[in-house]
């Protein structure tokens, strides 16, 4: 519990209406996308940097713990006060600071949504790729700090890739400027990268520099369906081998295909056993030779079907059935274990193979679906939690799927971060020197270790 | 002076040809491109991971500064021997390991020479983009320590942007590997991004996982003469604002132009004032596009002279003015200080005019040229180092450069690193609690402090 007096302390620092104490105001606080639920001790909601700087001082002082929040969207539990302690919310800062056309440059609060973003340069002919399936109420503070990646990061990159630089409160209350306002900077160590992913357990940050890029012209959406995941993955290799990058290029598996069939009006052949929702952008001719080389491709790659939209409207039709497929996994099973592993994509097909094996043996559907182009595989394994022999099946599923991701040198989260759901695995991907080493860079930053305890190591 | 009973225990671990212990092969071994010179103790050259690491646990135990050494094409001094001790020559280690096609991915060992990774990867379709200018002698492995850019940056990116994992060893001799072999992974803290541009200072790299891209198909390469420098610089943004963004965009400033001007056959306008040589890459057909507008553009933003090159041959010729630029500078005067600062772009003329009015005013030829892309200005003060007031002038000019630099919210150094030529001036872009982390950092790494000490903090 936190020291009524500290809670006097915070409410002259921040003013009354920006602390909240009152319990029954709490526990939605407390929770994320996991639906895991804690209790904090206090939500604070901070102004500026410099409110923040007092806030952190004063936690590091008392070693009271902090947790910086931005939407609470997390996936792997990054947000939550499990120690209880004192909830950070940055939605107060959520200012778009400046967006430069001529320096291809935004400058953004962390608490500013990133479909707003998005829409505020989209405005201007510019272009922030980074699309988390949550960007319409994620923050960029918090895709900065998970490093979320997106469905475009095939051919874009993730949100490390578009960041130039943070101003930053380290947990003993210094205000740091990292990185660059340039689009190059090598000066002294690379305190933006390290930051960015480290789930808030090394800094709190307080405003973004953003790389933008010019918004492409046009794009063209299609999909196709193969017999088999085998023959899906070496489409994606030969589409790249006639040196088209894909923006999207998406896969579902026999499981989610069968989920969303009935919902779609889409002609989807019965013997489907692996999708593709592929996409391509840019300039608008070169796009309809593109496409024309993709359709070739799939149907040499053995298609069942293949449909390429004529227009916006068709395109969004093609994509119902992959935004449909996570809601619709449900039908299987009330309750969903959502793991982001990656693996090199000439293992994918060996990936999902060892899913359906799993899936028969434990009799718990997996559904696979996700990102082919970077291997990014998102496994749903359905169950009813209340059954405990469901449960305890389903947690073996879980880790041998990851002992088979390191054995095919994959990694554990493509984009949603270690948290708390996989910081029991985490010493199956990076041995104890690693981690050593890890808490040792986290005791440089936070000596105190007040700033989001219990996350990445267990 | 190393004690003689290391350099047995030495020369017996990698074998008495692999260790250089006579005074006179030392010297070789303690220059580089800034052409300062340190003598170290002895030089050994380590074949692997694990002779590294061996040489590493005896360093610290000892309390032997260990230097490691690429080409030794460094411009700031990152691999000069500055308080004696080891050089560790990563030459041994040069080893292609693997070209993945199917997963873009290639692994190598540092000492491997960045050209012949680029050939080897063309070889097979495939595309690795970062080209520092020292390519044809750099590696790898020194190309990620300093996160050398070059000049397809604007288009492609740095190294930072091609680095998956490294394999490293610890001064302390533990051996890591860190972030993935595959497209996306946020698991844990990015050592890898940590260690990139971290010049040699936190670990030893003994491996590279590398992203790759398909070769482009084409390139179109163009060159056009502005009367000044806010012409070139404005028809940069317009190029962009056409939704292309170039594979190259180098500048050259009136002074840069006059030292190439009588070695070129390009028929070059006497009043230029800045030269753009642009280059674009990708498919045939829309680069054929590409170039029709960026020769609208050039001529609207007031080019007094636009040529294209029609072939191979004509491209090589447009490209002299640019290659020709560096060593044609010693015609001003015998020595030469070169700073690689970053300003936005838009802010390129004003620092441009700045350094105009500073060469008057200190009698000194400042030349600048650099990647126009990024706002990357390599600055020349060209001087008679034997001259102590033209030496006391560079150096005040070089102090006000960095000022001005920033003043306009730019960095120190785009891609050249701050090694110890850029290290007295570190603190005027980071304040002293960035560094102090910093510090705190290395010492993570570094508890001893025994790897390529002297290094960017002074």
């Amino acid at each position: 519990m936190i020291d009524p007096h500290l809670l006097t302390r915070l409410s002259e620092m921040v003013g009354k209406a920006h602390l909240i104490t009152d319990a029954s105001c709490l526990s939605e606080y407390g929770t994320d996308a996991t639906r895991l639920s804690f209790m904090p001790d206090a939500v604070v909601f901070p102004r500026d940097s410099h409110e923040v700087s007092q806030i952190l001082s004063l936690a590091t002082r008392h070693q009271v713990p902090v947790i910086p929040r931005g939407a609470g969207s997390g996936m792997s539990g990054g947000a939550l006060p499990v120690q209880g302690g004192l909830v950070m919310a940055m939605n107060r800062l959520d200012q778009i600071l400046a967006i430069d056309p001529d320096n291809l440059i935004a400058r953004v609060e962390p608490g500013v949504i990133t479909a707003r973003l998005q829409q505020a340069v989209e405005g201007l002919g510019l272009f922030y790729p980074p699309d988390p399936a949550s960007l319409n109420i994620s923050t960029i503070g918090g895709n900065v700090a998970e490093c979320a990646g997106g469905l475009r990061a095939v051919k874009y990159g993730v949100t490390r890739d578009y960041v130039l630089g943070l101003k930053v409160v380290l947990p003993t209350g210094e205000i740091l400027d990292t990185g660059v306002q340039t689009m190059k900077g090598v000066a002294g160590y690379d305190l933006t990268r390290l930051i960015i992913g480290s789930e808030g357990t090394l800094a709190v940050i307080t405003a973004v520099t953003l790389r933008l890029i010019p918004k492409p012209e046009a794009k063209a959406t299609m999909i196709a369906f193969f017999p088999q995941v085998s023959a899906a993955v070496q489409t994606v290799s030969d589409i790249v081998r006639n040196r088209i990058i894909p923006t999207i290029l998406e896969f579902m598996d026999r499981l989610s295909i069968n989920c969303v069939r009935e919902e779609l009006e889409l002609p989807i052949p019965t013997d489907a056993g692996a999708m593709l929702l592929i996409e391509v952008d840019g300039d608008e001719a070169l796009l309809r030779r593109q496409a024309e080389t993709i359709k070739a491709v799939c149907l040499q790659g053995g298609a069942l079907h293949f449909e390429a939209a004529a227009n916006e409207e068709e395109a969004e039709q093609l994509w119902e059935a992959r935004r449909n497929v996570s809601p619709s996994l449900f039908k299987l099973n009330p309750h969903k274990i959502n793991e982001d592993v990656v693996v090199p994509r000439s293992r994918m097909a060996a990936l999902v193979s060892f899913l359906e094996q799993m899936a028969q043996e434990y009799h718990l559907p997996i559904a696979s679906f996700g990102h082919a182009g970077d291997g990014n595989i998102h496994v749903n394994i359905m169950l009813d939690k209340e059954d405990p022999e469901q449960l305890d099946h389903a947690r073996i599923a879980v880790h041998r799927l990851f002992q088979k991701v390191i054995e095919f040198h994959g990694t554990l989260t493509g984009e949603h971060g270690i948290g708390i759901t996989k910081a029991p695995y985490l010493e199956m991907e990076i041995p104890r020197p690693g981690l050593d080493l890890m808490v040792r860079i986290k005791k440089a930053f936070d000596p105190e270790g007040i700033l989001n305890p219990g996350k990445i190591f267990s």
